[in-house]
């Protein structure tokens, strides 16, 4: 048997919104390698092992499921959204640069998913339809300074934004500096949409104008999304639509 | 009967990256709008009505869609990728903030896809694996002083980059340019990627140095990737594995 690793996206939570092809792979999978609850998403069967693991553990992770394929093992390393979006890809491969060499000759592949700003994006309209950024609002592994260094140049751009891992309980002053930073620099009431569990039965979608957001409309299960000074909420019975023009006027 | 209208994505051309979801919104419909390579991905059935435009009637498309919606119709405007990056939800919605009032009460849903950038990153690696941007690099719907802008900000935030649209026949000098401004003020030799054809059988995947890119690596059919100053490539038999580490030194 030859082994493999796929990293395979399973998207925002949703099930019809799992590609084929990640369903494919978890099909042929001996090993399903990932934090708890994307672990839980894939259905059991004879022949298949699965190995959950807590968060903040995902070069241990990796290389685990690096060791299994040079063992022979077909394993796929499950991500929610996209793996190449603050996700597990990324962490595979550094696992990989700086692992065993014989690891470079194994059959790694990336499957792509549907990231979570893309499902929040659909689920209020077109906000991210023009010229956009996305920014890990966490600090674990980069210094503060580079993210409002990264907010300030993404506001001078006038680029629609896309914010993962806003806030969570051991960083809850983040995301109050940075509101405050995009209130301050922004200086407009442009829509920010705060998507809760999105694309889940529990999903909420909150848009607000932005100097009227406060800290606590986010939490680890949110993805915020901020327009830019053009986007644009069509109001109507039920919820708004929000999106950014194509054009910028010439 | 009541109408609807779905902003569908398709995915980057592979059918293994179409989602059950907009699969479900298809068998659904009672009529496809979308430009002509789009609609012929849809599979023909009896009672569905099959209408392909050609490129650059967005916003007529649009208005064609809703006015069917509005005489009960279901119908679905496909997209390539996902329709709310550079696609067909913002057109949409363009149209209904500025078309008839009672647009505005229609049942109108955008349903998310995999985007071309995030087949591309995937086909190679992980190198959107840290903060990034995604800019449209034409300049029909507006000034080519704005895309500078951007680049420069972009590159002085170090973010990793997605450039879509980079270069048309219409449009030769555009990439050229922005390709120059690149190499200029990135000034390394940081990975760009040409992905062409992306999740297709004929898919092309061309990553070569920033300093030694030329102009004609790219043409409309191309989805160009970008590294930030921290991206690395791994060098192995085969294809080498792009990625943008998830830490930057604190």
């Amino acid at each position: 048997m030859t082994g493999w690793v796929v990293i395979a996206g399973l998207g925002p939570g949703n099930e019809a919104l799992v590609t084929p092809e990640a369903l494919d792979a978890l099909d042929q999978a001996t090993d399903i390698v990932g934090y708890i609850p994307y672990v839980e998403r894939v259905e059991p069967r004879e022949g298949l092992t699965l190995h959950p693991s807590d968060n903040r553990v995902e070069i241990d992770r990796s290389r685990h499921a690096l060791e299994m394929a040079s063992e022979g093992k077909r394993v796929v390393v499950v991500s929610s959204g996209d793996p190449g979006v603050f996700a597990m890809a990324a962490a595979v491969l550094e696992a990989v640069e700086h692992g065993a060499p014989e690891w470079r000759d194994l059959d790694i592949r990336v499957l792509p998913g549907i990231t979570a700003m893309l499902a929040a994006s659909a689920a209020c309209g077109a906000p991210l339809g023009h010229d956009f950024c996305a920014i890990n609002l966490s600090d674990n592994l980069k210094p503060w300074d580079l993210i409002e260094k990264r907010l300030k140049l993404a506001v001078e751009a006038d680029f629609a934004m896309a914010f993962y891992n806003p806030r969570s309980k051991s960083r809850p002053e983040g995301f109050v500096k940075a509101l405050k930073l995009l209130q301050d620099t922004a200086g407009d009431s442009r829509p920010i949409i705060f998507a809760r569990n999105v694309s889940r039965p529990d999903q909420t979608i909150n848009i607000v104008p932005l100097d009227k957001a406060t800290p606590d409309m986010a939490d680890m299960r949110t993805v915020v999304l901020l327009g830019s000074s053009l986007t644009r909420i069509i109001e109507r019975d039920g919820a708004p639509l929000v999106y950014t023009p194509r054009s910028v006027e010439k």
